[in-house]
């Protein structure tokens, strides 16, 4: 599942579009997030210096200087940057904010930054990679004791219905249309879907994550590849299982304030992105559902990724331990362990070692 | 307000695009109102031959069938003809319903048909112009008794507020915007609006026509160039006027039913169509709301249309008499004229002549 790759100049033009801006500001879950996460941390901003990446329209910025902050930068590399010179000089924060024209690889500042904010994430988090811009900036001129707004990230995926590309069609004002719906999962087999997954649609909301990323300390090559081998979901309700839902949070720091575009969170621009299966399989309470996912780079230079998901059959596949499936292996497992535990913490030897004696 | 001329190659090719035909299907204002309207008329389809025009994936000539008719062409320009095929198939209709991958234009049927079906409307109603295709479908193969379904099309104009544009921008999270919104309203200066108007910032409900056709006589070149002189609305209620939207419905006949793209009806996949205004002008109950208006196709051969809005001075221009504006002089005008009309009630003479001449 691969998007084709975009050059810079017609990433930066896009983003000159206002109509994408006018979505993004709109979008009130994001825009009041970072409000909140911002404006409630006054104590963090007085009298700080902030830079912005990938300013947009500079409301970040504004809400920075309304925090208290000192100074802020405010990049952007497309036209937009002359509407948020105007919005800036509209609020009255000329003074403070410093709108500048470029790419932020491009950009020197007269000194260190003690936070950098940014809203860079994309369809499922690394869709047209804008991390990379604010890792650079953060090696670039991130004071060593400084902060990032957000300062963690992370991916999730559960297994999900897609009554909308399934079962739907089955009967639409009396007629069967089950063709149209297989051309239509013919279509979007060959690419992520951006869509509303509904709630009730998911089958398990209690995940692991795909990745955690600290945004403080990670490395730019860390986002060339990401992959979870063998990443096991246990179905938390039975139902049918025609599709994987990818979504993301971004946490920040000080207020403990999350983003999150979770099916359960109040919907966003991001919406979730779906990768539809070529198949449907019926699931029950317990099951455990079981993928391999990589998210890769295209080229060095793209901004778009490659999807690959590699569905394996859990009956057949290495479990962890302890895993909580219904399967008899797991349960039997889980059953020694917790005895094994109890025996362990009474006599004080490792857990460790008897899980691996247990796995050996 | 222009649009560009698409080459009609491309305009079959977009139409094949499954996921425009998704979203017309799932629009369940226009397609259960056909249902209903082909469904509730039994007594019409039965064992009559129907023509589908511009029949996509061959829904409205399942919905044909199943009310009786005994023949269904299904006229098909796109590569979804094959699509109607698998469903026509899928719902046992294969013995009534015959796809034809053609332009209609191109079509020769064995025998004229009782009824003409087809779902032709585009934005504002005209846009993409397939309602000429439907005419010359109607002059080559329509019994001289036969029904159209629909049977006629209205369009109509009113005034609205857009806050959207407009006054939303003041407060953005505690930012003002307005240099924002001033952009944004550039931008669709050039260009009609898609979108869907609240109840609550019409200005006007009871509007007159723009254009209504009756489906079974309307002529060709009537569709080259549709003009509204002096076109008069009455604002209901004090507001702001900042945009002009249009809307449109079609009748069926036999049953009543009316699909209606209003903003105070459920909403559609063809919202409303705005005409953004480079100003903003209060306005009270009852005041006057002039313009010209007019559509005009951009060539002989394209699907497209110019849409020319041309704002007067309701205050310096000639109104209709009797007009239920607040102006002194149109409300002495209608006093006058109720006066009038119960002498010429009394006395038994013309109230035609009687206004012919008041106006004189």
């Amino acid at each position: 599942m691969t998007d084709t790759d975009p050059d810079a100049d017609a990433y930066f033009s896009s983003y000159g579009d206002l109509e994408v801006h006018k979505l993004m500001i709109q979008d009130s879950a994001r825009t009041e997030t970072y409000k909140n996460a911002i404006l409630s941390s006054r104590s963090v901003f007085e009298g700080k210096t902030v830079l912005d990446v990938g300013a947009g329209t500079g409301i970040l910025s504004i809400f920075c200087a309304q925090a208290g902050a000192t100074k802020v930068f405010a990049v952007e590399a497309s036209k937009t940057a002359e509407m948020a010179r105007q919005l800036v000089a509209e609020n009255h924060f000329s003074d403070t904010i410093e709108v500048v024209y470029s790419k932020v690889e491009d950009v020197t500042l007269p000194y260190p930054v003690d936070i950098i904010v940014s809203e860079w994430m994309g369809f499922y988090m690394l869709h047209e990679s804008m991390l990379d811009s604010v890792i650079v900036a953060r090696d670039k001129f991130l004071k060593p004791d400084g902060l990032m707004f957000p300062s963690h990230c992370t991916l999730y995926a559960s297994p999900c219905a897609l009554p909308d590309l399934y079962s739907e069609w089955d009967n639409v004002c009396g007629v069967k249309m089950r063709s149209f719906a297989n051309a239509l999962r013919n279509l979007y087999l060959n690419r992520p879907k951006i869509m509303s997954v509904q709630v009730e649609n998911m089958l398990a909301h209690n995940v692991s994550p795909i990745v955690e990323l600290n945004l403080k300390s990670c490395l730019p090559q860390q986002l060339d590849t990401i992959t979870a081998q063998r990443y096991l979901t246990i179905v938390e309700k039975s139902g049918i299982y025609q599709g994987v839902c990818f979504w993301f949070d971004v946490q920040f720091p000080t207020s403990g304030t999350t983003l999150s575009t979770s099916p359960s969170s109040p919907i966003t621009h991001w919406k979730q992105t779906i990768i539809v299966l070529p198949t449907q399989i019926e699931v029950e309470e317990g099951d455990a559902v079981m993928f391999n996912v990589q998210f890769s780079r295209n080229s060095p230079n793209s901004r778009h990724y490659s999807i690959n998901l590699e569905m394996l059959d859990s009956e057949h596949e290495a479990h962890p331990n302890p895993c909580d499936c219904n399967q008899t292996k797991c349960k039997i497992i889980k059953t020694f362990l917790s005895v094994t535990k109890n025996i362990s913490d009474d006599d004080d030897s490792s857990i460790d070692d008897q899980n691996e004696d247990v796995m050996s």
